[in-house]
Formats: C-alpha cells, sequence, structure tokens
C-alpha cells in the first residue's frame, strides 16, 4: 500500500458511502495512520452502486471520483474492492467478483455478519486476497444520505483473514480501518457472528418483540405516554429490514442460541416477579445494573 | 392557586429535586401557564429528604426555601405536599403525611405507579386533597445530582384524582404541572398503570434481562464489541434499583401481563426464525419498523 491505489466500493449505502467520505477526510493520530492516511488520500475511489440517483449524489459529494452501475468494470482494475451490499447481495455478488477483479487484489466486505460470507470467499480465484471485514458501528437510518465521514471513527473494526490470506492483505485490509479511524481487531468468523450476535443482532430481536408487543395491544395512549425509555429501548426496530432479514438468516444459529439464552434471563425474571420473590428479583436486577453501568461506550 | 403557596417536596432525589427546581425557573407560554408561573414563583419551597448532604445540596442550589428531615414539620404548614420517594416509601410515609399535614392540603405524588398509592390516598382524612401523579420523564441516574429544571418540558404529567379529590384540587394539581412546562393528562390508575407496564417497565425489564444473558456468558470480546445498538437497548439496565423494584412490585399484574405479550412476540420471532420463514420473518421486522419510525419523542 505504498504507492497510490484504486478502491472500488460496492454499494453507496451507510456503510460504503461512510467508508468513501472517511477515506476521503481520513484525520489519524498515530504513525501507522499517517501512513495509511498518505496512500489512501492519493487514492483513486470507484463508487458501483445499482441506483443512478445515488451514483449521483456520491459523485457530487466528492465521496468518490468515478461512478458506474456495472460491478465487473467497477472492479476490474481496482486494487481493492470492498463489497458494502447487505450480506446476502454480498453472497451474490462474490463469484462475479471473483471473474472480474485483478490479480492480487484485497476482497474486503463490510457485512455484518462473517461466517457464510467467508466461507464463500474461500471460492474466489487463488489470486485474489480476500478478508472479511465489519466495521462495530452503525444507524437505523440506511442509504448514502445517512453516510458519515466519522461513523468509524474510534469504533471496532473486525477484520477475518482466511487461511489462504497473504500478510500483506491483511495488513492491507488493516491499514484501510485505521485510515477510516476505526479499531481494526482480526477474528475468525464463528467468534465474531457469536459475540455480533449477542451485542448487535439479539438487542434488534428484543427491540422488535417489544414494539410488536405494544402495537399488538392497539393502545394509542401507551404511544403517547412512551418517554425515552420505550424511544432507546426501541430504537434498533427501525433498522433497515432487508438488511436485518440478511442479517438474522446468515447468522441463524447464533441468533437462536442468544434469543434462547435471553427468554431464559426474562423467564427468571418473571418467576420471581409472579412469585413476589424480592430477593431474586433484586439479585437480577442489581446484576444487570452493575454490568450496565460498568461498560463504557 | 391565587395567593402565594408553601410547598413541601419530600424526596430531593431526580424527580423531587427536579420538580424544585423547576418550579423555581419555569418559563412558560400559555396563559394558562403564566397563571401558574406568577403564583408558584411567589411560593415558599420546603425540602424534606433523609439524607444531610441531599439537604445541604438543595439548600446550596437554591431549589428549596428551607429544608428539613422531618416529614411531619415539613408538611406541617404547607399548601401542597408533593411526595417524590420510591413507590413503596410513599405507600409508607402517606399515613404520617395524612396525620400532621394540614387540612384542605393537596396531596400530590410523583410515583411511577398509581393504583396502589391511590388506594392507599383513599384512606387519608377527609379534609386533604389527594391526586395521583406520574411525570413521565426520567433519567437512569438517581439523586439531587441529576436533578433538572428541563426535565419535565414538554412530558406528560399524569394526574389520577380520586372520587373524593374536590376539582380545585385536581386544578391545582394541573397548574404545577403546567408550572414545570409538562403537559397535564388526567388517567384512572390502572389505566395509567397498563400503559405504564407496557412503554416503560417492560422496556426496564427486557433491557435487565438483555444485559443478565450477555454476561451470563461472560464473554470479554462481545462486550469490547458493543456499540450504540447494545448501548441504547440496554441503558435501562441501569436505573435505580430499588425505585425499579418499587415499580415492578407495586405493578406486578401489569407487568406480568406484558412480559406475556412480549415473550409471545419474540417466540413469533425465533419461531419464522428457525423455520426459515423469510416471509413471516419479513412481516413482524416490517410491521416493527413502520410502528418505530412513526414514532415522535
Amino acid at each position: 500500500m505504498t504507492a497510490p491505489i484504486t478502491i472500488c466500493i460496492v454499494g453507496l449505502g451507510l456503510m460504503g458511502g461512510s467508508l468513501a467520505l472517511a477515506l476521503r477526510q481520513a484525520s489519524v493520530t498515530t504513525a501507522q495512520q499517517d501512513a495509511a492516511r498518505i496512500t489512501l488520500h492519493a487514492s483513486r475511489i470507484t463508487g458501483v452502486s445499482r441506483r443512478a440517483e445515488t451514483l449521483a449524489a456520491a459523485l457530487a459529494s466528492g465521496a468518490v471520483d468515478a461512478v458506474t452501475s456495472d460491478l465487473a468494470a467497477g472492479v476490474a482494475d481496482a486494487d481493492v474492492v470492498v463489497l458494502a451490499t447487505p450480506g446476502r447481495t454480498i453472497l451474490r455478488q462474490l463469484p462475479q467478483v471473483g471473474r472480474h477483479a485483478k490479480t492480487g487484489a484485497l476482497i474486503l466486505d463490510l457485512g455484518s455478519t462473517k461466517a457464510e460470507i467467508c466461507a464463500a470467499m474461500a471460492d474466489l480465484p487463488a489470486g485474489l486476497q480476500p478478508v472479511g471485514g465489519h466495521p462495530m458501528c452503525g444507524k437505523e437510518i440506511a442509504g448514502f444520505a445517512a453516510a458519515e465521514a466519522g461513523l468509524f471513527r474510534d469504533r471496532p473494526f473486525v477484520l477475518c483473514p482466511l487461511p489462504r490470506t497473504a500478510a500483506a492483505a491483511l495488513e492491507q485490509a488493516r491499514l484501510l480501518a485505521c485510515a477510516v479511524g476505526a479499531r481494526p481487531i482480526v477474528l475468525d468468523p464463528a467468534t465474531h457472528d457469536r459475540a455480533a450476535a449477542a451485542i448487535s443482532h439479539l438487542p434488534y430481536a428484543v427491540s422488535v418483540a417489544l414494539v410488536n408487543a405494544v402495537a399488538a395491544a392497539d393502545d394509542p395512549l401507551a404511544w403517547s405516554l412512551a418517554a425515552s425509555g420505550f424511544r432507546d429501548t426501541s430504537r434498533l426496530a427501525a433498522s433497515d429490514v432487508e438488511m436485518m432479514l440478511d442479517i438474522l438468516l446468515t447468522n441463524r444459529e447464533a441468533v437462536l442460541d442468544w434469543l434462547d439464552a435471553f427468554a431464559g434471563q426474562l423467564a427468571a425474571l418473571r418467576a420471581a416477579l409472579s412469585a413476589h420473590d424480592e430477593d431474586a428479583l433484586r439479585s437480577q436486577l442489581t446484576a444487570a445494573q452493575a454490568r450496565r453501568t460498568g461498560m463504557k461506550f
């Protein structure tokens, strides 16, 4: 990554758009990050999207140097291909990327689950360098209009190299993560997926069930009284449905396991309340309070 | 409420402290609210707390004119007594307030559940004017240090008059709510408790179970990856435990009902995911997204 490179970002929604903006505006502090910034500032960025208005907006914002709706053309001359589409779209696009990407290119994705994507990456031609990626950040609003350069700042950026991935390719992915202000963390796909299910996919499912439970009662009064507590606990339910479907369906086993663990905790709380067992209830509430109060975000 | 009055606030934590500060700093826009402001600005406010440091802090801040740790002495000359202690403390304090409050005084509480408190208020001496109250606002931080004058601004302030309550007393409570910037809403206690269980107590229970489920796995990696989604969904778990115990135990039936409704929604989501039933899953996620996106806070 010492010479100027060409980066192709496929998908210019919240994640892809933010990555392009961040690469343009990267401001960094460490020596490693400075090296990344210098190189990446000299880079050419191509944006790929199916939607003409997204391409126009990305070009107008200066986030990308060139745009195309043709995946094959976009990836053809790229040193780095970043797949920033939803999880199952990435799975569909990988074979085409494999046919058209140039030998030696780093193939990085930003999908929210890693096991299925990394397994599919194993089928890429031997000359390509695949690394699964997942920046641990997001918003419940989707699309390029929601993109912002600061999205990755100080957030973990998980990287999952394959057994075949060259060290230099992983290093290139690490520099890219640093360049956008994130903290790269190398994990194996299964470990990532289990942790992401706990702290991201389970909260989403819980938030959906909460909204649907209150909605089922169809009580306008309850909605009118909702305050910051309901607002925050239910925020994730507003997330993009197709993206979340991809996440849940490509991380099904881990999500099911965490749903069961959660249901067990909720049943324990219900049992203590139902039995008027104040000590058991206090012990559960106190444990949660101590853990949550100790968390830093 | 046309002449200057004396208000005694019992409990100077987040709610009581904020009420005192708000009464001091009330800025209002409607004619009704102006009338309330003029009267209440001329009021004398007495603060009651068991803790000397809380009394000193409240006095130093200018939120109250006088302080005492003696409930009987504090309420003796008050035209309005506001009980801003946790729910079960209110239940314990009501008989003593009944013995010492002066005839004609408005007895208003700020407890988060209303059925048990309003039932206990029915036992107050006939000369007193009880109104159950619940400002729908809060923070997960407790204590006078967390108090702020703007806490009630534009928030619903539920008022539950008893059958015996004089119209003038309810009007006085309504003016007080307006004076601190809140929107008074008159409800019967059971209706309030059921709605509050849905939009406040259920989200708290869900948040506790979420934190305890992830904590049970004892995985430092998961915690280190937690981002804004987990932060918001779990925020309520940091709430004051004794306050929340009082709320859950004094609103037990309604909370249990909502826990069951929630568990039903979660089981439906789990079943769709387990069966790989994409259409059913999409329909649940879409319903929640539409509802949540339409909410205004």
